[in-house]
């Protein structure tokens, strides 16, 4: 009588439009990867973390599709989305023999989807990828979108490529295994798709923050769901980000200066972008484009998911100079994603000196 | 009374479509430049040997569009299409404060072209970039498909992108000062294309094969513009060499081994593809795909551009190696381009048995 619990997003780009499956009990499931073009190898890139986890599991599932079936394992963290790790993937899949008729999956949080993207978007000019994302993050962001990276000394993301997987496999039972500072730091992309493009679901997370915060299957299914909902629709319309897809870089700008600045790692990007978030909502309230009331719901929501309030005491200086950096930026001119109503959000140019007050106030 | 020498290859890849512009005097003219979307700043990338005869003429040009001119200096040469010379290139653009909007010209042969567009496609996820090609080889060839790359210790070109430029400017007053053993090379390419795409182009370059040597501007100019307007074709039915692009790469099969082989660099690439193309003739001629008068004459107007028709004895065992590595390869088997008739070929798999023949005969 109980219905099939796995639910399909379906990401629009065309010839390069994709599925997003989500539910538990997915990634072991051989029939999970039945639409995927027919291949004579395939390559598991995950990390330490992650591999004794799950990296067997889905490797007995692939056998079923693939004759051949390696898996580089990389090391953990944000420090290492670095040159120093893609070449490890480059030198792994050469080493397996791996052509362009090998795919490559994708297994773990964001940084692994990032660096593995890219390795797959570069690899003999681009070989078929699959994510399958075992962290909160990275199943509500970096699944959907195609964005692929790694850093550069100075700037997060700064070398990557627009790049499509072929499918994503988002297995909320991985996120089991997930420890809790990660999940409250996911849980602040799910607050962004609310706050930038959908109030009604914003309420629904403010009232449901228990239930996430306990792991429940139903609602993490659906947090993971509307997430990639509104995600997939907004880059179906705006797949290199000329336009609206920005918007989900609400609270990224301040972000990536409290990440680069405190040294990639020491916060956890959700982390930041929970504070970062806060701030986008004060400064926005501050250029009178919503209320202060909306700005301090925001903060609330942030704050009642665990995640920071205060920002790190980098001075007023430091954070001008990461934000120019940011690649938003043009000109020298600094831009932000701001608020303009429940659930609307748009990209500003701001003045360096309307953002003092706000890093000011998040750093006192 | 004199008509425009300037002549325009149309690049039709739907929204990632461009033009090249091809004949004397176009480098230094800003009016060349007038399409371009406008910007604040540029970026040429160069190297030590092309900067000193262009980078200032170009820049010039440039400062008439663009407030903030840079000039990226590499070193030359196919050994340094690597890790170093493409970190070199981002470090010059995080120093030089460049953002998404600026523009990257890539002025110099096609290890600038290849090195600088997979910087131009890296850099904050991709940013436009204008190919200025000033050798034969980069004018025929690497300006026209939007293949980028980069060489790994186990293969040429291994890590790379598809990525388009927004213009192609070739100035056939450039290879005024290009060395005579790679104008040679770039001739490789010429016939190349009369070889698999138009039979009547094969023997117009036979009976001009004296006045491109001599460097006559008219046939330069026409040399350029039926290459890129055969492979312009090609690639706009084909982007990501799916099919029928594939053909493209008569000879580079033998060329990558002997490339590889002997040591990036000791080769010119061209010289290769020259030897590779009588290679790949004689073997199609084995296989009884086309008369052996066919494959002679490919293998006559090779030595008579100057192009070597004897490859280096690396062994059997070696070459067979090497040519397993190749990108086309798939599933362990070698596949090779071959010609099927004048001005015809197509994309075959072989027996590593059939190519033995081959390679003993070239190598003896």
């Amino acid at each position: 009588m109980s219905a099939d619990p796995t639910s399909i997003v379906h990401v629009d780009l065309g010839a390069r439009s994709y599925r997003i499956l989500i539910g538990p009990a997915l990634l072991d499931t051989p029939g999970t990867y039945d639409d995927l073009a027919p291949g004579h190898s395939c390559a598991i890139v995950t990390n330490e973390t992650v591999a004794p986890l799950y990296a067997d599991r889905l490797a007995r599932a692939l056998r079923e599709r693939y004759a051949k079936v390696d898996v580089i394992t990389l090391r953990d963290g944000e420090a290492h989305k670095d040159w120093l790790t893609l070449h490890a993937i480059f030198d792994g899949l050469v080493g397996g023999g791996c052509d362009r008729g090998t795919t490559l999956f994708a297994l773990g949080g964001g940084v692994v989807g990032d660096v593995a993207g890219f390795a797959a978007a570069c690899y003999m000019r681009g070989i078929a990828y699959v994510q399958v994302p075992t962290t909160l993050l990275a199943q509500v962001d970096s699944s959907v979108g195609g964005k692929t990276a790694i850093n550069h000394p100075h700037g997060k993301n700064l070398i990557g490529a627009f790049y499509q997987p072929e499918l994503v496999v988002a297995d909320v039972d991985t996120l089991d295994t997930l420890p809790q500072r990660e999940l409250v730091a996911g849980l602040a992309e799910v607050i962004k798709y609310g706050a930038v493009a959908d109030d009604a679901f914003l309420g629904w997370i403010e009232g449901n923050l228990a239930a996430l915060l306990a792991r429940d299957k139903t609602a993490l299914s659906h947090a993971v769901t509307t997430s990639c909902r509104i995600k997939a629709e907004v880059v179906a319309n705006d797949e290199r980000e000329a336009g609206r897809r920005a918007i989900l870089n609400f609270g990224h700008t301040f972000a990536h200066a409290i990440e680069t600045g405190t040294g990639h790692g020491t916060w956890l990007h959700g982390e930041a972008v929970g504070c970062g978030m806060a701030m986008a909502a004060d400064l926005s309230a501050r250029l009178g484009l919503v209320g202060r009331v909306q700005a301090e719901r925001v903060a609330r929501i942030v704050g009642a998911a665990g995640l920071p309030l205060r920002a790190p005491r980098l001075g007023l200086e430091r954070y001008l100079e990461l934000m120019r950096m940011d690649k938003k930026a043009q000109g020298g001119q600094m831009r932000f994603v701001l608020l303009q109503g429940p659930g609307q959000a748009g990209l500003g140019a701001v003045d360096p000196a309307q953002v003092t007050d706000t890093i000011e106030n998040f750093c006192a």
